[in-house]
């Protein structure tokens, strides 16, 4: 049983700033540290040897966390109770507002054989102007009887699907076979009450195949991660801040809207971020500041360009500490290492700067050092309550 | 989901002594290191070498612990499952009886200014026996219909107002405003049924008034935390243990009661508890051990003196090892770091010595090192089945 941290919930004029580093955290092997290890990261080690280390899991030991559980972590939402579907975390950041009843899916834009099986479910990873003329192709034919349906392009294949009519239920299967060579799954019930559901989804899918018919690539789409509009409680209600998110790429934004974040204005870059948090710095009492590059280099295996991607972050913590925060916090949402080059269950490393926080025997930011941090091995949920305490926001317990 | 410990405990003829140094944690800063590591605790530092070290926390990260939950913890039980009210915990320590159906509150004598506003929340700590002369006034002029009211007095201007009687609910507010120049809230229910008890304490509290108007200080009593006696499993139900406390003072005499202790006689200091330990050992197979003087210098946040207090406990070491303990664990109910003269949420350190613990690499005692220690970083509530283990008693789980 977790404390309900919203009773004990104090106001005080501080302020807190969590740097996320996305995918930050890398594994070392027997040829090399990892990538914060290697990196050249002298504003960062200066606030590690002020503050206090450790490392973090976000979901679990083992466990191989996405983006939007391991945000939720970071914002001190336990990400097994609350869960985000691939489809709300979609609408989330195409800022694709879910009401409550409808039912939202991740679709891909997928090639089929002759035979109707699946050749590539990315559709040859098809050019972001070419998806949009196939999503307004089926915008304007797929018609279903009772409800109401929507698409929306992301990137490249990928398109998010909005069911919108009475008495709709998300708890049907995926069409996603996830592999090739076979075709598409027909959507199954998967409790009492779904079946209409799923008969919507099968014809649409179904009128998506009579529409994409003869063209080469995208002539087909696939399904999954049917999802419903879930109200969370947002960080106002939970820990009584005033949260304000500095974020670039539309996924995160979303995310920090769906905990009840202001979301400030999109930057270029990191300058930018830095600039927007200065111009907003009296609004709030919570500031998300995401960095994305560390993460696309991960997923790139590029090595060398997540060690710069990571030096790029160090170099803004001089502008940052300017601001006078109370606080800082500097951890990632998973972990990416660049030989895996897709994100990984490792833990990740997470520091805690304030005034009163504790300084431990560690005096660099990097995961073996970080293992021997006053902070411990924890839950990445862990962060944001420790946060709380040194910004003076949590009073005592019991008597 | 915990383990059942109770389904697991044998008896063994072990003797395991809890020694709590009352606010023992504390945190590093720019200047110096914690109270511990800065103190000379030879004997300490000689059961870290022959033990086993670690951090712990009483409630949850970020979490200041009131003196209840942080014992409760060190007793081996979760603090968040098993509550303990203000009332009930002031009732412990004045030895006062609470019985199923009581209700019990805090209350603070306090000044009102002549409009009925709150002026002095604590009646400017008016002196014991000032205040004695007061509650005996109160104890002979207040008449409740369908209930008694009996009044302890505490310290200074602190008083426990226990209700008697039939149909009595606990769920009420406050009429502690928390804070002056305003004037003292009437009492509402919570919950539906204990309007009946929300109407006898505005009764209790208008008769209060009118009994002590005029006086110059205590003209006004706030009351808050009320609470009913809560039935506690014992520590022989829960871990088969014959338990004794040999604490001084009464509010750590009233929660060992609670989990079933035996409490000894009251010593003047701790060379008297220590001689009550040699008395009594063979009566018992469990001490709890609380030496108050390191919380009490944190409050005052004088730091010299609670380095004093460490090494005074420190210098009673010797004496407590030629008993005989099969199993010693030090550590404390929460930080109280002088920096901040308060109760934190800062992890505290503790060790475990016993033959069969295991020894760790680290050999002095102190937060730092503590954080590299075998024990790791956990829940304070481990500590006691680690005990049990060390101990010999708690039997294989499972084939």
């Amino acid at each position: 049983m977790p404390v309900d941290l919203s009773a004990l919930a104090q106001p005080a004029d501080t302020r807190i700033v969590l740097v996320v580093m996305d995918g930050l955290g890398g594994y070392a092997d027997a040829s090399r540290g990892t990538e914060l290890e290697e990196a050249t990261t002298p504003n960062l080690d200066a606030l590690a040897a002020e503050g206090a280390v450790g490392l973090v899991e976000p979901v679990g030991p083992g466990v191989t966390p996405g983006s939007g559980p391991g945000h939720l972590a970071l914002f001190g939402y336990d990400p097994l109770e609350y869960e985000l579907g691939r489809g709300a975390l979609s609408a989330a950041g195409l800022e694709v507002e879910l009401k409550p009843g409808d039912v939202a899916a991740r679709g891909n834009l997928a090639t089929l054989d002759a035979a109707g099986n699946v050749v590539d479910r990315r559709a040859g990873r098809i050019a972001d102007d070419e998806a949009a003329e196939v999503v307004g192709a089926l915008a304007a034919g797929v018609h279903l009887h009772g409800a109401t349906v929507s698409f929306h392009p992301e990137a490249q294949h990928r398109v998010l699907v909005v069911l919108r009519g009475q008495g709709l239920d998300p708890r049907v299967s995926d069409t996603d076979p996830q592999s090739t060579g076979v075709p598409p799954c027909r959507v199954e019930a998967l409790v009492p009450g779904s079946e209409r559901t799923a008969d919507l989804v099968n014809e649409l899918s179904d009128q998506v195949r009579s529409l994409l018919a003869g063209r080469p690539k995208a002539n087909a789409l696939l399904l999954r991660g049917f999802d419903s509009h879930r109200e969370l409680p947002s960080m106002q209600q939970r820990f009584g801040l005033t949260p304000a998110a500095v974020a670039v790429y539309p996924m995160y934004r979303g995310i920090a809207r769906l905990v009840g974040m202001e979301v400030l204005p999109k930057a270029a870059d990191l300058d930018g971020q830095l600039a927007l948090l200065g111009e907003h710095w009296d609004r709030f009492d919570f500031f998300f500041l995401h960095h994305k590059p560390t993460d696309s280099a991960g997923e790139d295996g590029d090595f060398a360009r997540k060690v710069a991607a990571i030096e790029a972050l160090d170099a803004a913590v001089p502008a940052l500490r300017a601001l006078g925060p109370d606080v800082i916090v500097v951890s990632g949402d998973h972990a990416t290492p660049t030989q895996m080059a897709a994100h990984s269950w490792h833990p990740v490393p997470a520091l805690v700067w304030a005034e009163r926080v504790g300084r431990d025997s560690v005096d660099r930011f990097g995961e073996r050092w970080c293992a021997a941090g006053g902070l411990g091995l924890r839950p990445t949920r862990d962060l944001l309550p420790i946060a709380l305490a040194c910004a003076g926001r949590l009073r005592k317990y019991g008597a």
